[in-house]
């Protein structure tokens, strides 16, 4: 196994005493779970079991500790926005990208187009839906389906990750307001992809079968600066790994991303599935599930996790 | 010299390179200048000269390096919302605090009503005016002008700080629409203070004299942890500087947060005066000084400074 | 008796047959009053006995029909705005009130400044608080409040009218949203006066004890074309006369104005203090008094009450 | 030739006179084309000649008075929303119809979707692209476009409509932003039909190629209450004229309907492709068409025309 960054700084604790706070990190998330409630908006969605959850975290010590629902697949839904937008700037570069979606966060719940027709035409950020679709709009032009699989197999390094066909038929079905979007941005004339090529796109990102390991894998490529750290082999720029990571902090969770950040303070990025997917800085990457969601779509679980694990580990960025 | 935090990490530089990259941030910063505007709502604001500017950077290594205008005093304006949110923390704390306004970020402009009047009651954080405002009516309670103006000093550890009485005068003669926003805050039922009070306090505050080396100041105690680096003296707890840097970075640039967070990735303050306040972890307290703002209203020259120092010196906190 | 214009045509009607008829809209109105609730925003408001109901109509055949409360007296609230534009246009003429406020109806609540400040600078029409606020403005200036009153009293040919002292403390105790509204249009550099003199204007015109007699009165001068039937002097020109009508009826009920004008049809105005006025050109003045408000704020007998009289007699003007 | 209404009242002119003031109508409208320009958000549509301009007006005496270029073909874009709406309450009925859409102005532009995301589900009424998109999909589920071609030629008592086939190519290309509102509206469980059928006959049914008399003659049916003059014949049930005639006048013009009331108050619908449609109750339909639009969309030329018809005639709803 070969790890190409430093190893986590001061950290001169034993396995045992992580495995013990993540252990914890755990009882606090599955605790938390009761206080969600699974998304209902996709059919296939509301099928998840409210009280599942789990937590993958491994760090760059070689150190991989899991509990509870770690190998469940479920669906990736929006944490595939930070695989959509790597894969523009490894194929576009930054300013192919920026060109056409901001970087601001908007305050607004993920799918509001309220900003969208009122204060900018460019999506705000590729955190949320618009952004997103614009980002994917991009790719469409360049990159097909299949292609962007195995990006997604590379960057979270599972092999296993395959399209989950009820959920892509549900988002299909349901994804209308998704289809207002597209159409919005095509209206405006920013729109850089054929519409129907765009959303099925997005559709097929936001179905792929993760599970909390490979949540916890993207989280650690980006904690080794984009360096899949048991190849060393380099799958992001590094240049590109800051961007990724300065959007999920003041963007990866929605509506809910300010109070994220004084609380928690680890970039992340979750999705309606349940997932979250946290990338510590040359130390840890982190993948929990809890499909029951708080009341801004983000799992109840998972941060609560996150953040007994960021408070006791001392991993708030702004500590 | 008493310096109760570690040194900075790894910075094996001799001081002539600091010196050397700090004066080419000096020189990337003046040069922007001329791209920008002084700030014409406040008349005595329009009196600035856009062509001056300064940089002031302090760490705790104990060396201070200041390139151009940094004795030169001007107006505080916003960053002073981070010496009211610093004092709401310390005198009512965080619950007393977050109970009466949120964390998120809006996207919007510094001085945006708009998700006051259809998402929330409640201001969206203490980084824009209605959040703001609403801290200062928490404030009006329990302190008085006097002992804010010395909290300030302390914090900006700057004995000189005064009331600039020109500025102060032409605040409350055009602070209209801050009126509308505390009356509106009023009208809803969350406002704590008395209005007059309240928006006269937050005059005042905006109207502080204070130049760069003020606001290295600010940073350097922040990067401290809350703790004067010259006299040990704690002045923030440990878990309010986390917050208040936290807050800096997702919503200290209004509606230029993001992209700052981006292309420079230091919890920062910006002020229409022309003043930034940049803190990073226990290394750099920086102050930029420069009228001449961008299309959001951020000091130009400030962001191209900070922009090179933090690439220089590897200080974003997402790389 | 003098009545300058034309009898009610083609009403062939006896009077038994009108009495009925109207007697018959008091019911529906006193019916409906079960289903309104009475304002609350305003503690003086609030004491409102929500059963009450009274209707009286004037036609000008010179037959006065009326039922239940029409001597009680209660505050005229948001019908004063047709007052305030009348004066507005008698002494500064038709541009000089409309270069300062437009002529749209908005569908958002009276109350609203989300247009103010994402659409337009200028308030969008003279029956909303906004526009009322800033037609006030410019009446400050050249006009106090005895002269105000003595405007309305004529208007309203009732010499009874006072400023209900209880209404108007409360009002002026309450009022934070308006004043929010002045600021912002001061901040905006449109309200055309102090905004403290121009917001108590405001305050005390809303706070003036009328009865459904004197609103009567005051559509009926309007549908005699700005005469006043009884001594057949003109109080407001007829190109007056026909502006106020116009915005009546596209903004007299705030977003209830467009259904008001499918199934009623008369240019009307209605305030939270329970009243409606309503004018049927060359033939009927109408007030109705019944202080429980349906959803939108408007008086939920009143509009029954209305709804059965246009129905019965024809009145609907798009009819 | 069978007239089943009233004569015009009290029009002691004789034809020369009316004759005369059209002519001047006609002038003022002439004029007025220099200051608008032609649409362009549709390439088909950019074509038109902007200096072309016509009046017909058609009463129910009998006479027609027409200037200018009246027979010229042009597509009658919004104003089929009025045949639209018509054809709703005809086969569907006032609750089938209005339940599924409101009837309130919103002062926003007419492809405004603000509201429809902020505060309303509901389209806010069918003179909008919004609430005729909403209208269409319950028309689309009972009725085909050949059918609604018939209903339009019956109304306009024209046989030579056709589809422009050009025009409808035109907007199906560049109609994402109405695609954009169809799939808000499936996004939120209104919409009654099936996306793109109704989007379809959305574009087909803005197509139809019309000329000044056409839309005279619409005005003329709905000035004799529905019925067809020269047949006899009922078109339209009188409850349901009295609710296009009220939203004509209060949605009409898109956002200066209000001031249109003011100015001409005579219920119309405008369209973008030069057309505007009125109708004066007992007497006139008039049908102006001048393709030169004013910054809110509608014919700057057919807007003063109008005006001055309804000054010199005292067409007035209000006054």
């Amino acid at each position: 196994m070969l790890f190409t960054c430093e190893q986590p700084e001061g950290q001169a604790r034993d396995p045992g005493e992580l495995e013990r706070i993540i252990g914890q990190a755990y009882e606090a998330g599955r605790a938390r779970t009761q206080t969600g409630t699974v998304a209902s908006y996709i059919p296939e969605l509301a099928k998840a079991d409210g009280r599942e959850f789990g937590i993958c975290a491994r760090n760059l010590a070689g150190e991989t500790i899991a509990f509870g629902d770690t190998e469940k697949r479920f669906s990736i839904q929006s944490i595939s926005k930070v695989l959509n937008l790597a894969a523009a700037l490894t194929f576009l570069g930054v300013r192919g990208t920026f060109a056409h979606v901001r970087m601001e966060p908007t305050g607004d719940a993920f799918n509001s187009i309220l900003k969208l027709d009122t204060v900018s035409d460019l999506p705000f950020n590729p955190m949320i839906n618009a952004g997103a679709i614009q980002v994917m709009s991009l790719l469409s032009n360049i990159i097909d389906f299949e292609q962007l699989l195995c990006f997604a197999r590379a960057f979270c390094m599972d092999e296993q990750i395959q399209l989950n066909e009820a959920v892509y038929h549900s988002e299909a079905e349901t994804g209308d307001r998704n289809r207002a979007i597209v159409y919005l941005l095509k209206s405006k004339g920013v729109l850089q992809g054929d519409p129907d090529k765009t959303v099925d796109l997005y559709f097929r990102m936001c179905s792929l079968n993760v599970n909390a390991r490979s949540l916890a894998n993207m989280g650690l490529l980006l904690a080794n600066g984009g360096v899949n750290p048991f190849t060393g082999q380099r799958m992001i720029q590094t240049d590109h790994v800051r961007i990724l990571r300065s959007l999920m902090l003041t963007c990866g969770l929605y509506d809910e991303s300010g109070a994220y950040g004084v609380w928690v303070g680890i970039p992340s990025k979750s999705g309606v599935g349940g997932g979250i997917m946290g990338s510590v800085t040359r130390q840890w990457g982190i993948g929990t599930y809890g499909p029951a969601l708080n009341e801004k779509g983000n799992s109840a679980g998972g941060i609560a996790a996150l953040r007994y694990m960021s408070q006791a580990l001392g991993l708030n960025i702004f500590a």
